[in-house]
């Protein structure tokens, strides 16, 4: 399922190809957001275009609408979304449940919950987690976990994690279908001793993957990578590593570095609707006045449709007009920059020459001059 | 300028070619309107994937923002939005002074009025409104008129008229560029021996293309159509004739059937946004309960590239989810069918056909049955 190309000699960075039911995923790699299946204002040639070959869908949201089981009568998402040939990643519903619901109550049977839609009252446990990620037939699907807010108690985390680990061996146990994959969840909070303990019993589970729980829950930064930094240690060395809810390309290339196979954040499609773009010389903010009459493309070391078309000050207009294709066309800039981003990175990996590519990388993005 | 390629020996119907400063156009045509200088939710593109020749863009959002001279500065309209190879005609400002604005004063020197975004007040004038259309260099400007409301008396109507009259002359003297088309702009309310009056001092004045305005003014449908019908007769028959505003595709097939070249309406692409779509079989609303779980396309007939990819059921649950996608979905669709539609209508008049098209088109358009 995961073969690994090429490991840096210089640090943990991997190149890798996860093979799912759908198509071949080329590692690193950097999934996009498709709430209800497509990226917010993208449809399904613009994936194409941009070459994703996964992207991350909500189970909460698919969940209360239209509903896994009307997915299902329609042959699952690939068959309900016509997106045949991207791989699907869903989550567990978990973040979702704790970010936009009320009355969440955790027992150790699972989370009660309220829909942000309608107030309904609703339960789930590891294993309706599965069956709803198998009705959705999603390529990879997670386990349910709890995670800590930061900071917590040790005794909390322990407690939280112990919980989590019944949950993973229950999600194993409650899984019907061979062809798709199923990640576990590594939690323990900021203790290093519980993200070992979580490693171990994780790995010996047998998942196909495993992801970094936990994280980007305002700690520090250097926190979190001193977390990472370890914890990738701790995972299998043969199957793919996925740090959940990240993030910036600092953060990917620090995630990487530390031999991270897997990211997926909304910040590039959010920012991009809230007008902040991605250049090679750092963040661009379209609604800034001294992009009025400038006739420069967003990015002119860019190749993408947007860049070859449209100029700032365009786009800048389309947007101060409301217009919903500036969107469209921010989103697209940004979704074609992280991929030709991991694209590179990948190369660079390939060719044992990712350090030298993350620093010259950064000199350019981090200098965030002459944009 | 206009060459007629063919005039169907059935009915007044003609097939011709426009010829502008950026492309031929194909007639008769339909004009989707981009307020912004590109259709709401679309890119240019998806203008070349549908094979529109020609969009409409508005002077008076465009003169109040980002402002005609700044667009000037870019190079004019096609440089600013980098829709090279699109024709665009930019109307008067006229409509929108009286849709969107507040306080509007009509002299004979032009028409005061305030900004809806700001509330700023200006005037236009026949001369400004050409300067203005002439800095955005568009392929077709259209005259300051003056659009009486239905209904209006005999002495109000002649009073416009004449002052429309007077605007058409004024435009005329004032107009600089020779590459940029001018249409006049009839006028004359419900008033036959007025509308008769307007065509011939018009004619007088030699524009490059005649408009029929002031319809779709709330009279009724039967009024509307023997407007046209005589309107058409009094127009020069070797000049495009252009009616605003207009319409549904059955107020486009009478309009052809009675000698109209160009049309342009907002509908296919607000109704779009509204979830209402044509099919060859009349028009479907999304929203609809019984579409929730329907896999069919939108259209089974249509080839578009939405129908080839997406069904119902998933535009309905992007729609209901308010996911930006499904408007752009819906509008795409919508002016595929729209183009599909004066393509056919002009292949059936080459081919002296127009009103066993018209005949046929109706039959299933207006049964509305198996949606």
């Amino acid at each position: 399922m995961f073969k690994i190309d090429k490991k840096s000699t210089e640090c943990r960075a991997r190149a890798g190809q996860l093979k799912t039911a759908t198509n071949i995923i080329h590692t690193p790699v950097f999934m996009p957001v498709g709430t209800q299946g497509i990226v917010k204002t993208l449809t399904y040639k613009d994936i194409e275009y941009l070459g994703y070959e996964i992207i991350l869908a909500n189970t909460y949201h698919l969940y209360l609408r239209p509903g896994h089981e009307l997915i299902k009568r329609a042959g699952g998402l690939h068959n309900f979304t016509g997106h045949k040939k991207v791989s699907y990643l869903t989550d567990s519903g978990g973040y979702q449940v704790f970010s936009l619901s009320d009355l969440r109550k955790i027992t150790e049977g699972g989370v009660v919950f309220r829909s942000h839609l309608d107030g309904s009252k609703h339960l789930f446990t590891p294993e309706l987690v599965i069956d709803i990620q198998e009705a959705l037939n999603s390529d990879i699907m997670m386990m349910l976990d709890e995670c800590p807010p930061y900071p917590a108690t040790e005794g909390y985390v322990r407690e939280s994690l112990e919980l989590t680990l019944k949950w993973a061996k229950r999600a194993k146990a409650h899984k019907q279908h061979n062809h798709q994959l199923l990640f576990g969840i590594q939690q323990g909070g900021m203790y290093k001793d519980f993200r070992r303990r979580s490693a171990e019993e994780l790995a010996a589970l047998d998942f196909d993957g495993y992801a970094i729980g936990g994280l980007s829950v305002g700690e520090p930064k250097d926190l979190m990578n001193s977390v990472i930094d370890y914890s990738t240690d701790m995972l299998p060395q043969d199957k793919p590593r996925y740090l959940m809810g990240v993030g910036t390309p600092l953060d990917i290339l620090n995630g990487v570095e530390m031999g991270v196979d897997m990211f997926d954040c909304v910040l590039p499609t959010r920012n991009a609707r809230n007008g902040s773009v991605f250049t090679a010389n750092g963040i661009l903010r379209i609604k800034n006045q001294r992009y009025m009459e400038d006739s420069r493309p967003i990015d002119p070391e860019c190749d993408c449709y947007v860049c070859r078309t449209y100029s700032r000050s365009y786009i800048r207009h389309l947007y101060k007009a409301n217009e919903i294709s500036a969107l469209y066309l921010l989103t697209l800039h940004n979704l074609y920059f992280m991929k030709n981003f991991m694209n590179n990175m990948r190369k660079a990996i390939l060719s044992d020459d990712f350090l030298n590519f993350k620093k010259k990388f950064l000199e350019k993005f981090l200098n965030n001059v002459n944009i």
